[in-house]
């Protein structure tokens, strides 16, 4: 059991040396490095996998699983042998052959769908989309399910979700989200635009350097950097690192991505450093990593309380830009609700309903009970349907996402889960911290961090996702606090 | 052969991630990231190892020696065979014991030897360095030498160059500075302070990022960063960066320090990109990469052409600071001459004084004609014969430096050879450019930088350092050029 966490550590090592690349490659890296930092990581990639499944390796796994299943261990060991059994006998159902096949698949597939998006052909992207439908149902098959080939992808990203309970909640949740997205629509409350001038991007690093701090992001424990694509990444809990975009004319797009990404964050650095190495020291899975950064984002940072601190402080760096500006206008702003084409811009109301239908769709993919050369059709009718707008060219329609190319099917639900579970977790904080509307007024944040390292960060895997909140809510997972907080507060700005 | 050379470039790679991580660790690693980043470098350093050693490896490069003594090899593939296999006997020549109890030795060794230091106790040093040399000795025996163990050392460093060689160019040099230094001491002519006021920091990085350019450092092959200790590292040769420090009072120690460093990028970054991975992208000696960084930083930078293209421009930086400055006073200000204690600020003449002085003092320990416990009084003695100043303490005395402390005896007298090397190509490349000095006088570098590239960089490690000296300019290493430059620019600047 020792050799085998030790040896493990290691490996989790390599895995940072690898993000330390990506990052670097990311936020650093000039125009030329490029090639060869591809093959650089890729040949790091190799000596992980190499050694994760090298015959020294494989007999400490099976040893310790041996000590797993005769019940000898303690809970801390007997959840890290769990969680690398399950990777481990994952990667053992693959043949080698078929994992080749589906990486060499999808690593040409990204810039064919590229390809596609820019030249708004579907058809370019068709033969290898269905290709790689079909290896993702080779690969639920190779790794075996019992109701849903489905629930095998879902595995990856949310251990222990099923398709079936996903879609009872999606279909509530839909059910739900639709009609009150059309009464918002007909509301004639109007959203004035607040955006005036240029915002220096020196002045929102500043900000939003300000604004992290105050969240709890711990500077000597992490970095904000600047990167195309904003993204969270950790080597351990003393280095998480954290990038946005900046854009001169518009600082909220800066403020609620540094917002999000600092809710990742905070769930890294609340990691216990000891548990570094071994899956103590993991996030429980994606849709509760999630639901830190919508609860930070959306749940706190386009609140009023949040507004009310934090706009005196925004108006003293920009006072030209904000001069005829009030808090309720910010509200209001950041609260926007618009049915749109596109996922990534959506608000808090219709971004479940982009989730829900790439989910069903996937679901019926993986299930076979559609065609992949019906994609457009079936996308479109499903836009027209939840948010009432007719979708005019594919590349703003179903070839927008890159997820698929990739062959990440079982990924978007976790997105929509997450946002489940910040209101669930919120409303459970919110009942036991006795002043925290008045606190977060006032800029503090520190008990609710507390909270969540207390009932989240810290357990890291030790708990599956469901007992974990479980333990923390008092119940399963379930849709009622996320309606409730979505129609009260926008009920109230609608004035429905 | 293929193989072989397939392996090689996969340590190559591996090396690069490791050097990515040491640049982060040097330039943005938060506080925290420290105790976990040093286990994920020496994890990553033991696979490397390892792999450079393993019986698969091992059995290629025995394989690819066979060829190369058969005579099949074309010049190319014989060099990478030969310096590979020179690597691969020097580490098959020290049994694991003993590199395990060197590396736990120095590693050790560092963190005692910085406490005597602070503590001015050489005896605190004492136990370790007598340890240190003990092994190194023990290291040249195992290695095996002709002449003087310390040519064993030397080898690591400066490849075919022996302790004989150096101690004649190296007396030569001595005989020549000391009188010298000593007439510039007598000299009446005397340097004005320049500084005044502040510099602020990014103007000093704007000033700095447009001298580097301006020399040829390609920023879409590389960045200019800070970090405590200036430095250069390369992933290859589309990505190489440079650091250095600044002070907001002297904006000079950063312009020296930005060129010294550019003078090594600019070295690598013209190894030409499909050499990377073999030591035929590798540059051919720690002296030689030396002679690139002096000279752009002290012959060409240090020059009054230089400054008369650059001096109006950092006057239209700073205008208030150099107001009363004319170039004259910048000229004699960045050449003033001082005897002093501390290496690493010593000037041009007196440089190499202090590396000698270190040659000659290691040279004695490793040939065993000197005691550990002598150190301190044998270096005060030189300091006097050759500066003519007392030692205080020997904090500013035989503690200053940290390279015995790492086991690197062989390494300082690489620091002169750059000087010796860098007059010597300097000379060669005046005499082929027509119009050397009016270039230069217009902010023109590219003819020189096409000679160094030519003459130097594009070879990587074909030539020996020998010669390559001789196909460049004609004759081996020797003193007289650096002499005749010193000689007759200080004369003049201090009218001897």
């Amino acid at each position: 059991m020792e050799k085998f966490k030790e040896e493990l550590t290691e490996i989790y090592h390599l895995s940072a040396a690898v993000s330390v690349l990506h990052w670097d490659q990311a936020v650093n890296m000039p125009k030329k490095g490029g090639g060869l930092r591809a093959v650089a990581i890729s040949n790091l990639v190799g000596i992980l996998h190499d050694k994760f499944v090298s015959p020294g390796f494989s007999k400490l796994v099976r040893s310790a699983k041996k000590e797993l299943d005769g019940g000898k261990l303690s809970d801390e060991d007997a959840c890290i042998v769990k969680e690398v059994w399950r990777e481990f006998s994952r990667e053992k159902k693959l043949p080698l052959e078929f994992v080749k096949e589906l990486s060499e698949t999808t690593s040409k597939a990204e810039a064919v769908w590229a390809e596609a998006r820019k030249n708004n052909d579907f058809s370019l992207f068709l033969p290898m989309l269905r290709k790689i439908v079909e290896l993702k149902r080779k690969e639920a098959e190779l790794i075996g399910f019992k109701d849903s080939p489905y629930d095998a992808l879902l595995d990856v990203y949310e251990p222990g979700m099923t398709a079936r309970e996903i879609e009872m909640i999606f279909s509530e949740l839909r059910d739900f989200l639709v009609p009150f997205l059309s009464r918002i629509m007909k509301s004639k409350s109007k959203v004035r635009n607040i955006l005036k001038g240029k915002f220096p991007i020196e002045k929102q690093v500043k900000f939003n350097r300000m604004v992290a701090e105050k969240l709890g992001f711990d500077f000597e424990a992490g970095r904000l950097d600047m990167s195309t694509h904003p993204f969270t990444t950790q080597f351990h809990p003393g280095d998480v690192r954290i990038t946005t975009r900046y854009s001169d004319r518009d600082p909220f797009y800066s403020i609620g991505s540094t917002i999000h990404e600092s809710g990742h964050a905070l769930y890294e650095q609340g990691i216990p450093m000891e548990n570094f190495g071994s899956p103590l020291g993991d996030s429980v899975s994606l849709g509760v990593h999630e639901s830190q950064s919508r609860m930070w984002e959306n749940i706190i940072g386009k609140s009023e309380n949040f507004w009310r601190y934090f706009f005196p402080r925004l108006k003293r760096i920009f006072p030209q830009n904000f001069a005829k500006t009030e808090i309720k206008d910010i509200y209001g702003y950041v609260n926007a609700v618009r049915p749109s084409l596109i996922r990534t811009e959506a608000d808090e109301v219709t971004y479940n309903l982009h989730i829900i239908m790439r989910f069903e769709i996937e679901k019926d993919l993986i299930e076979g009970s559609i065609a992949v050369e019906d994609l457009p059709e079936i996308w479109n009718g499903k836009v027209w349907e939840y948010f009432g707008i007719e979708v005019p060219t594919d590349t703003l329609g179903v070839l927008q996402d890159v997820h698929w190319s990739g062959g990440l099917f079982g990924y978007f639900p976790t997105y929509a889960l997450g946002n489940l579970y910040s209101a669930q977790f919120y409303a459970a904080a919110r009942r036991d911290i006795l002043n925290l509307d008045r606190e977060m007024k006032a800029g503090q944040f520190a008990h609710l961090l507390e909270w969540l390292r207390k009932n989240i960060h810290v357990h890291g895997k030790l708990f599956s996702t469901e007992e974990l909140v479980m333990r923390a809510t008092g119940e399963r997972l379930n849709a009622q606090y996320f309606m409730d907080y979505i129609e009260k507060k926008y009920s109230k700005i609608y004035e429905l």
